[in-house]
């Protein structure tokens, strides 16, 4: 039986960010296959009328505090870039533009979601984001604004809205949604018993 | 050194009900000495300008499928109760009028918590809710109004205001906040190490 989890994230999303580094172990733990599936939670968000966490008064001060707190543990000193949130079409469209190569898809997004959260890069700047990918090996400049990687995005951001994903990260576990960076150890659980 | 755990929820949260079925076990595992303080979480929202996940429509249907999840998970077949939310004024007021003796209260708290989500009773009514501690081992009914113990349940409750706890469950634990049911393996890693 082959176990696939879609990792559902936005760039600008801290805990995407928490998540993503934790997602290869997951996959070794666990055995599963994952999809990388970066979409654009503001349209999201415009569908649910909802906003992100850091918008809200107290609970945004406590996020701020509790994603630093996530990283932390895993050995990361995570720091918002300055300007924030930011658009991450161009950051989401350098992945679709490797889709083919799942390796320097996950390759290209970890180094972006790396220059974001780790270095205060500006990742909403297309060429940002290509030289970012550059120097993980992979050349995404021309296909960047290629239609079909811009229509892909949009395909992929319309079914996040169609299935109900309504945060980031998001996670569909065999068929089973899960929500949020806290939730690894019920998805491996899930996964390694077939549910509960 | 002595660990504290203050674990504060409301009786009309369902995560605050699945919360309550590990939080002996987290106390034997860690040492930790649990208060429990619940609140009104009612008047949180009207000061933090928040809403019941569950009011949102995508969020919502999840958080409906996640908690029955969560208890299913610990053993517990979870069902809301026909109404719902409901007032859990005088299940607080319960709690408070056992105060001066921790495990009464406790007690008190998991049989109004299991009235309400394991058999569908109604834990709003203030006779059900002397008749349901009653049945616990211990007598509230003449406590209930007593003009202290309505008192304390209203400072409790500025007090979860004026600290920032902003929904249910919260735990303040050794002076680090930590929201939701999911924050236990964090809890107790931070517990079991001062910090990281």
């Amino acid at each position: 039986m082959s176990k696939t989890v879609e990792f559902w994230f936005d760039f600008s999303s801290p805990y995407g960010y928490v998540a993503s580094l934790w997602m290869d172990e997951f996959a070794a733990e666990t055995g599963a296959t994952v999809v990388w599936r970066p979409f654009l939670i503001g349209i999201v968000f415009k569908h649910s009328g909802s906003q992100p966490m850091l918008n809200f008064p107290l609970k945004g001060d406590y996020a701020r505090r509790d994603m630093v707190r996530a990283a932390r543990r895993l050995g990361k000193d995570l720091k918002l870039p300055e300007t924030f949130p930011f658009s991450s079409v161009a950051a989401s469209r350098a992945v679709y533009a490797l889709e083919g190569d799942p390796a320097a898809s996950q390759a290209v997004a970890k180094a972006l979601y790396t220059a974001a959260y780790e270095q205060g890069q500006d990742i909403s700047d297309p060429a940002n984001v290509a030289a970012i990918a550059t120097a993980a090996g992979h050349d995404v400049a021309e296909r960047l604004a290629a239609p079909e990687v811009k229509q892909r995005l949009k395909t992929v951001t319309d079914e996040a809205v169609e299935r109900g994903i309504f945060g980031s990260p998001f996670f569909i576990a065999d068929g089973e949604p899960f929500w949020g960076n806290e939730k690894r150890d019920d998805m491996r659980a899930w996964l390694e018993n077939g549910g509960w």
